[in-house]
């Protein structure tokens, strides 16, 4: 009987003989000894090969093992610090699954174009593997703090009759008889009604935007987390955004400081960042843009040059609120201390990582919603289902959406969002 | 200061004055005395409100109140067995947020078509918000069982070039200059890359069938769990699939008890599923069928009819294994033991409720997957990436994937699928 484990379990089992199932990372010769890193899913692990534990046969398996080829691996698991991970296994024993040939990503670099050409395979190397890894924790963590903090998972529709934000960049889906469904961009008017039934609610879930932008920010698919909340208002939305985003920041720390060593991120940098975070007003961060040297105006949206700027000094996270209300979404709610402002808010992550959160406290006045949905020529017909969440027991509401993918980049540190996601798609790239 | 707390916790205020924020759900006048029943998004409770215990103002609300008015209401809480929830509260004060009026849903029944044209407010209705409730714990329990066993969560894309399971029920969405991609039916395809990468992984999303079916079991936008495992074999692939839903089902018994009640779910049915489960042959299948009179064939699929007559006397799920190769996709595995065979398995549902899961071994040999996709004129420069998983490293690997929406049918009991996700979309219905 083989005794199979996961690497990541190897601390369990020095002295003991064990089984690896996986993959041939890098073979590396010495003579009357070899080496090889083998990687199963959970981690690497470094096995010695020499003529003195094992048979001339198994020894000799160096001249057809290649990077990539599959094996199962048995030997003993013998503890050395200088060994990657601080282990080591004396292999006794290789078996063969499949002899990868000319496996096409070597250990070295390539082009981006010709990576995400095949994208299939990259994922398999270190880096991508740990970005993946740390995704994995993001997404887990964004729930686990929801779910206990009585908020329900609301599954908005993705095949919608109408948009959330604007027209021009929307997918569009020819659907039976009916004419067309559009991809959903948020699911955020959906989730204001679950709050009448749940209370709390939110999904996670795919979103679609068929932006023509090619800038290292952009995917025409990503994951956004919407959450909506019945009787909280704006500074208790930013409350829970704060709480939520250092919920995040403490669990990547506790479960992934090995893949941010491997993807060399500066972990001091997201220890500080779970502190409180900055708040300032638009009005405010304009003035803070203006006096140093920007041209900004005082109705202008912040642009990502603007977002850098306003968080370089900064080693948390910073709130910019109340908004103009021309720049923001016509469900909004007005200020009431200032009618030309609105109760959003936006949250800037520090090293110029930018946007990770847009939140506000809604409009709950039928009547005042209506105006300007008039205002902006919505088609009224199609969200008299919204409307009537502010004709049958319209209470005060306020909600967030955080990019999945935006949050990743700025935890595990990468430079482009494509690596966060296992298949980015963007305007040039649906393959594979 | 007032104490805002939710109703799931009243049994921690016994004697306290607490205040609660929700919507009216029933009233009822007795003379002196009338009672309200609030519901916060947690639960319900029953208020009373006599001229004892409170103003006259306060009294005379029982005016103006409606169903689905939002309302705070601050009150004594106070043991009673008689009350639903076994606590009542004595009411002091009331504050009024929005008056609901003529609120279309009654308590008392509508005709479907007329709820699911108001399913933004259906969603209020009881039985609606214990569907969801359940909903929510069982897609948690799902993840909580895959997040412990090792399997990462990895997203696969829903804008994809090529289709898993025909091409007659996709969706088509035209792409910038790249043609048209299509919206996903399966994330199976890409997962097998995925294990490569992380060992073992699922993913968790909407998937669509553009399908012309209108049965009680068929949406066109649903939640599929797809999981997939390195050097997992057809029999552990059954194992795992029986574990998790074993788990889902204690979740649920756990968390969902007076949910389940609401439903009038037959809770003792769900107890007794949580055994061992059955196993069967296709083969021995069509045998029993055929005995019971059926006029179904050794080459022939199972229809709802025949998974009724096969489980209508077994407490526990019945897995159907080893199939013809003729009526199962491409890319499962040869049984070892008889070539015409395939190491699949459906698993079937008690009390009608039918298949939950499909899963199989993969075929993991490069030339004879090549050779099936050949012969299904598959367009095999599309899935060039695919073949890469049998040309670099390839490995034993297994899958399944379970149909949310068919889980919580079953769990919660109720007998249409859509009344388990929250906006179902159908051939019929993209609104609201």
């Amino acid at each position: 009987m083989m005794n199979f484990v996961n690497v990541k379990d190897v601390k369990n089992f020095n002295g003991q003989e064990v089984t690896f199932r996986g993959w041939i990372y890098n073979l590396r010769t010495s003579g009357k000894i070899w080496f090889l890193l083998l990687r199963d899913g959970t981690g690497l692990i470094q096995g010695v090969v020499s003529k003195n534990d094992t048979t001339e046969e198994i020894f000799n398996k160096k001249d057809i093992l290649t990077q990539e080829t599959s094996v199962t691996v048995t030997g003993l698991i013998h503890e050395d610090r200088r060994s990657p991970g601080g282990f080591e296994l004396i292999v006794k024993d290789i078996i063969i699954h499949q002899i990868a040939v000319d496996y096409p990503i070597a250990l070295k670099d390539h082009g981006v174009e010709f990576l995400m050409e095949n994208r299939h395979l990259w994922i398999r190397s270190r880096k991508q593997w740990a970005v993946l890894r740390i995704r994995h924790t993001v997404y887990y963590a964004i729930t686990e703090y929801l779910n206990e903090n009585n908020f329900f998972r609301f599954d908005s529709p993705i095949l919608t009759p109408n948009a959330c934000e604007g027209t021009t960049t929307l997918f569009q889906v020819p659907y039976f008889d009916l004419g067309y469904a559009y991809l959903s961009q948020s699911g955020q008017l959906y989730l204001e009604t679950g709050i009448m039934s749940l209370g709390r609610v939110y999904d996670f879930g795919p979103v679609f935007r068929a932006e023509k932008s090619k800038t290292r920010k952009h995917l025409t698919e990503f994951w956004m987390m919407d959450a909506e909340a019945a009787f909280v208002e704006h500074a208790e939305n930013m409350q829970i955004q704060e709480e939520l985003i250092r919920f995040v920041i403490r669990k990547v720390l506790d479960k992934n400081l090995s893949e941010l060593e491997i993807l060399e991120r500066d972990v001091e940098k997201l220890r500080k960042a779970d502190a409180p975070f900055g708040k300032m007003t638009h009005h405010d961060a304009v003035d803070l843009l203006r006096s140093k040297g920007s041209e900004i105006n005082y109705q202008d949206d912040l642009g990502a040059q603007d977002e850098f700027l306003l968080t370089e000094h900064s080693d948390v996270p910073i709130f910019i609120e109340k908004w103009p209300k021309e720049i923001k979404a016509f469900y909004m709610k007005r200020d009431p201390e200032n009618p030309n402002l609105v109760l959003g808010d936006d949250l800037i992550a520090p090293e110029g990582f930018g946007e990770i959160i847009g939140g506000s406290q809604r409009e709950d006045d039928h009547d005042i919603l209506l105006q300007r949905m008039q205002a902006e020529n919505m088609p009224i017909q199609d969200y008299q289902w919204f409307l009537d969440m502010r004709k049958y027991g319209s209470v005060p509401h306020s909600g967030f959406g955080v990019g999945l993918e935006r949050l990743v980049t700025w935890m595990s540190g990468v430079q482009h969002i494509r690596e966060t996601i296992p298949f980015p798609r963007t305007i040039y790239r649906i393959q594979p």
